[in-house]
């Protein structure tokens, strides 16, 4: 028996609050367990310089953490005048993730910008940051089209992301801090609607792992954000039935 | 009348949730209005170098907002690897302002460390700060006494703030966004529970202000901030009768 | 009495050699006591790209001190690679100051520059300079009427600065070092020749102050200021007589 | 047929050269076709803060460009005052690798930093940078062995790291960078001497893989870092026997 | 006949005026033509950790200059958060150029540190630097004696610089900047009271130089800095009679 | 003797290979005994802000050393996040040198960015690369020749460096490691093919030194650097003829 609870196989309960913040085109608070993220899609009718000229979009993520989100608190990385190598690991794994899902023609000449901050953390912040960035994106999105700046959504599937690892032997699925902080393999795999990888990172820190371990990894995580994307269609409502439609036509 | 219907003395609905974030030692979800701050109060058993070997503790605050917490993304000042002079400005207020109320003496060798972190603002961002940082702290410090670390609560009064304004030819109380946008005479005022000022910062940007409106907007915020400790009083629950019972014997 | 003799509503004696420097285009050394800063006043022909294509001017500050202007030498900010908190609040204050006198649609587009260089403290550094920087920059603007770039002097009235504290429980005008060290409420006053507001920014570090204090306090500014006023216009020779006639036509 | 007329699953000539800098306690030169690391270890008698009175050592790596060593000039990161985010994931994942297979026990307290510097980049960069830095480390470390400060050498087993990415439908083995630019899935795998898996990214940048493709991956990766172990026993020399033996006893 | 009516080997006026800034332990305002430089001299009981326990103290320079030193204004490089190539190089210069007159064995475990801010410039900055904080050094280190920390002066010789030019083809001394700007060979030279060199700076931007133009522009140096040295005496009074004094017995 | 048999007036052994980073415009490895610096020259068809429009090219350097390329290792500026005062002297006096026998008005609006990355030092570094950056520089050139870019080289001349220093009372050419470490003068001097000077840096540290010093050395320099130049127009091979041709026309 996991410390919550858990079947190995099972993922934490899980909440998205469309709309969180009024300013944002698109926005969610997603609460996976005690992890929390407030993730806003801003959109800007720009492109950065090495995107001009090309007619296509841009999508980006920047990924922060609230100085007390964890259990110590943590120096602020404006304070220490630089971001750290952890922090952008993840942000540019947010950002490479989204774009896999987005038709970037399809968007034209602008950018949306993913701000993810964690303001409690409790294991897989990179990961529930991803699933959440992906509605809060869709929201974003799908205003473009209802204002007429897009004929159609312009993503072309689902995408969704989970931890999986091994802990004292057994395979896990969406671990927690204290899981987290003894696992030997640690694997963080997005995923999309139909079933297909788009990022795979398994580490062993200080150990190895074999491939059956790594199957049997593969196999937890794909069954975790099935469950997942089965969250983000309930939070995004009508537009749910618009992702892949307009991208694929 | 005001766009959201108030009185020209009207303080805007103010909400403060308590231990909000799980991990610190104290925190709340402070909303004055539309304007909401997650105030967390850290607590570490050292103190700056500055400070040491004088048996005194040291109360210090970091200020910042989410990029979209404003209606236009912001970006953050961690990317640009240094704090903006506004930043720096308001933590500075914030962290002054709360010295005032705090026995360092009894406080003992240790530091607490107030973050405001701006979800959304519209408008008084660094005075709803304050007042919601008060409350953390409060939080923060009884978790000392209920461990045996101190033997009261080491504050001496209650703390609250708000902003007063000149629009429109009208001194009004709790400026919004769209009021804050259009003032002639901005001003922020810091209060104890006995009626007593910590900081008066009247600003008149392109513009000067008489003795008179002077001494109207010093009135509005009087009221406006007695008010505000009231709030203050609920959310602490049972540690409210103890603010000012220990420090002043 | 005071430790240098003076009356607690009594200035420190007080210099402005106008024409310091040879380059600027408005410069002077203002010595009020101990505390000896030099202004200078540059002139540019663009404005910041926030203010492009509005027809109108900007005035903008800078503030610093030599490492040795103080008792015990202090690091540059060039060798730490950052602006320090109190140095970015100064030159927000003095610019901000400034700007509330000048016609910005009468300036035109272009920018003047003050620069603020503390050689010597001993307090009121902050109010000195914003005394001394009015002076530099009337002489600069003057010389755009000089040079037929600008047809008036597009500024609408004098302003001055000083502060004003408490210590020993007795009310002071123009704190010196040894005094504002000690001072309980601390207070900086800025105004204007028509003897209105322009900044009030006081605070009670560790501290609270009444209304009454908070009254006697501002008094006692309003009479500093007006003789700090006839200073300036000693300085601005010729000069003096056009400050608010071009703006106010 | 690749463009340098290899089959899918052949690596590109690769050459280790050690001793390469003098005055490195180990050290090599790694070329694999047009790339090539120069791959220095250096040993210090302390271990960083967070890692003192432990009795364990450390293992860490940083890696850098010349300029030069790409087509296109790149601005070098001192001179933009920042390592950039790839840095610092290179850099972390060689460090990340190296330690998987290092004893830091055994060790003791002392740290390995391992420089690993492109002179000359034709893709394989990071993978090149970790089968060098392998061998630029057991080097330093049997020196320890020879001085008498270790008893054995604290090294569990070979390590070494291959791209594998799927080109125009095809999985390939050890990408060069007219391959690398054009590959919808990039993968760099990390694995031990007795073949199990360190590090598995793989990562589909606007696409995504099955799982047939990834195994198809794994099973390329497998082979190749066989035969780059080879080179490394070549290189190793008399040292090449002792890698395993101690750490394991 | 040079723009200012000076003869080719003939220097501009020169003036000390020792005692300049009141906190300094040292301080002098020298002014070489319109060339103006405020020199400190701090002292502190301590020795950067490179130094520590060697029994030695340490010299060390800061030089920047007022933005509006210069016809057209500089950017503080405070604001753009690094010092520039050329204001390291003349710091370095500077540091090293005084170490050479001073026995750091006989000053002890203790730092000057010598800030040269230049607050008018016309050519000549670094030279007139290095001539004043030699006169501010000597007044610092007196006070030391004169407060029984030192037994005698530990400064060995007199120091001073001067800047020499080929401008037009004729070997000019002291050049101001009208003429260093239009120079093709542009020498800076230190010297000793012995008439020994110290430094020896010649650099041909764009141009070379012959054997023969070195030895002219050499022996113009020599000149010059006889004669401010004559200038140091002066301002340093009965300290004048000391140098060397302590440091050769 | 010196201890590598070497006479006074002798160089070390002395290698340039040209072509030695493929994707570089031009490029040596050069090795002056012990020490080994790759120079690379790229070409970019635009100037800096500062020269846009005249009609002129630019020329300018930047120096590093690997962090192992020392004894001991030193953090690269990177990682620290800027450039030291070493570095930035080094850069900017490689880039003036360079300048001194190039016409920009021949180049042409386009830039030569020397890169010069030491990888492994033994005293002389910065005379190195001034040595090895001259003929990747003309190798690039003589490319934008060949291209139809340049109707012919833009060199005015040869130009090598060498330093020279008084080690133990004895003159010595082309100091080692040990030999600068101990030097009491150390000069490096730049010259011309013609044999004239372009940069004479003379530095007594903690010590001074005497005219008749100051002539030996420069003799000795002025021999090292003739043997210097014949190596050069071995390196550049069929371009060596073509060096001083074009621009002198």
């Amino acid at each position: 028996m996991r410390a919550d609870g858990r079947q190995n196989d099972q993922l934490r309960d899980m909440k998205i609050t469309p709309h969180y913040i009024k300013h944002a085109e698109g926005s969610v608070l997603i609460e996976v367990g005690e992890t929390k993220v407030i993730c806003t899609a801003s959109i800007e009718e720009r492109v950065p310089p090495f995107m001009k000229g090309q007619g296509k979009g841009w999508v980006t993520a920047e990924y922060s953490m609230l100085p007390r989100a964890t259990q110590v608190r943590n120096q602020r990385e404006a304070a220490r005048g630089k971001l750290g190598g952890r922090t952008m690991e993840i942000q540019r794994l947010i950002g490479r993730a989204l774009r896999s899902v987005v038709s970037l023609e399809a968007l034209g000449e602008r950018s949306v910008t993913l701000d993810c901050d964690v303001i409690q953390a409790d294991g897989g912040t990179r990961t529930t940051s991803i699933t959440g960035a992906f509605v809060a994106m869709a929201l974003a999105m799908q205003k473009l089209v209802d204002n007429g700046k897009l004929k159609s959504l312009p993503i072309t599937d689902y995408l969704a992301s989970v931890s999986v690892g091994i802990v004292g032997g057994r395979p896990l699925l969406d671990l927690m801090y204290t899981e987290d902080s003894q696992a030997h393999v640690d694997m963080n795999v997005v995923m999309t609607g139909d079933g297909k990888f788009v990022e795979v990172q398994g580490t062993g820190e200080e150990a190895s792992f074999s491939r059956e371990e790594l199957d049997s990894l593969l196999a937890l995580a794909e069954g975790g954000i099935a469950t997942m994307i089965e969250e983000q269609r309930k939070a995004l409502g009508h537009v749910s039935a618009l992702i892949g439609t307009g991208a694929r036509a």
